[in-house]
């Protein structure tokens, strides 16, 4: 009988929540929250079962505990966690970074650290709260664990089983290469997104250049209109990887500035070939 | 009775002459091209009824010439059409780009200048050819006329009219106000997705970066599947302003790198919120 604990019933923990429960895998689900508003929600459309009354004793009793509240929030709920954690109980998050989040673990959790295994399911929508959730959520999703050398194999078993579950794709690779890969693909697309909104906003025609801006526009800053505070989050606990991919993406709009400024149109033709063709052949 | 003429009945040009026909404006519709096979198509779906046997006669009885054509072969469509031209015959284009354009036209076509009216409709796909063609295409989309001083009014009324009919909003502004608006809102998020994309196929590890990308990815990177050669010519052809933007983002990007770099969070939280307030409001 499995019992689940999970802090924070949005899109992702509502949706881990529903891919539980329709594979009968959990005997009772709990969640913690701080809008009861959207605990309501979440207990109204089945999601959990209740919400904590004693966390305490919740805490000791649950088979998994599973973070997904935003990654800023971890390190204070594994302290919540850890005075009652027992030795049977696996850990898990869901944040969009890892190195951070198992540094915190490591630290809060000592010598229970092999308890944990840092996960990101790499999947989302601009959709927010328990109503968001579906228990499809992750199915053909990838889903990356960091499981390192201190990690219990029960563990590590354990989380692939639950993601997998959902229908998820599980990966496994090193917090640091988590972070590398997805400062590059993730986070440094948004920061330019997010750039290039805010620089149109300081010009003195920002109303013009919006109101002729089209479906181009529309889908390269679709992830600008992302949480601002999440993001800003992201972006600082990958800040040694950022701070590289920004410098990567200086140097190549430097050299597509000379190119352009010489007239090396044989250059740009074969960097824009290279790009369509890599990103006419890719699928997600 | 209006007879018209269009070189380059691709997606654009077939679906002038789709809402051409729908609204009973014309008598007769004639499509230039390359392609042979493309033409047959445009014929058999009744986008054009003929193909041009006879061009300099077809262009001396033209009463519009619509050149939908890459930008790049404006100015020899130009030089082939300036000979034949009757003073009765109107002109117009389609290009991305209309300083390059107005350049060409002025110079090409000398006093009968006044006859032509630069455009630029603010829509596409990623399709082309006439098969992707369709009478709905400019519907409440935004179309950019540049008439100047030189501009005769029966011109600027007639291609108004003729992008009016097609359900468009037309816009009038100067050349270069045009190029400059684009280059922001248009040409430099199309250098960016096409310079990340290119960037991540350079690393050791690319096809790991792209098996893990997302749908924040995807639709950052959409327009970095467009053609190769189309955005070459439009960032050759408004390179001056390109070259402002290029330097603008890289201050941007400057400015963001450091704040990353001095933990300044207010200030990536300010930046990402005003982006992020801007794109959520916005609507196309």
């Amino acid at each position: 009988m499995n019992k689940i604990l999970i802090f924070g019933v949005g899109l992702i923990g509502g949706s881990i929540a529903l891919s539980l429960k329709k594979t009968g895998l959990t005997s009772s689900i709990i969640g913690v929250g701080r809008n009861q508003d959207n605990l309501n929600d979440a207990i109204k459309l089945k999601i959990i079962d209740h919400t904590s009354q004693d966390l305490d004793k919740n805490i000791a009793e649950a088979n998994i505990i599973i973070i997904a509240t935003p990654v800023a929030q971890i390190p204070s709920i594994l302290k919540i966690i850890q005075p009652y954690l027992s030795s049977h109980t696996i850990i898990t998050d869901v944040g969009s970074t890892k190195t951070d989040v198992i540094e915190s673990a490591r630290e809060i959790l000592g010598q229970q650290y092999s308890q944990f295994i840092g996960g990101h399911p790499i999947a989302g929508s601009e959709k927010h709260g328990a109503m968001a959730a579906h228990s499809d959520l992750f199915k053909n999703k990838n889903v990356i664990l960091t499981p390192d050398q201190h990690s219990s194999l029960r563990a590590k078993e354990m989380i692939t089983t639950l993601w997998k579950n959902a229908g998820a794709k599980v990966s496994y690779m090193s917090h640091i290469d988590h972070d590398k890969i997805f400062s590059t693909i993730s986070h440094l697309p948004h920061l330019l997104a997010f750039s290039l909104v805010d620089m149109i906003t300081q010009r003195s025609n920002a109303n013009e250049l919006l109101q002729y801006a089209a479906s181009g526009f529309k889908d390269f800053t679709r992830i600008a209109a992302s949480s601002p505070e999440m993001w800003k989050d992201i972006i600082f606990a990958n800040k040694k990887f950022i701070l590289e991919d920004i410098k990567y993406f200086e140097n190549q709009m430097e050299l597509i500035n000379d190119a352009i400024k010489h007239e090396d149109e044989k250059k740009i033709l074969a960097l824009f070939k290279n790009a369509s063709k890599t990103r006419n052949e890719w699928s997600q």
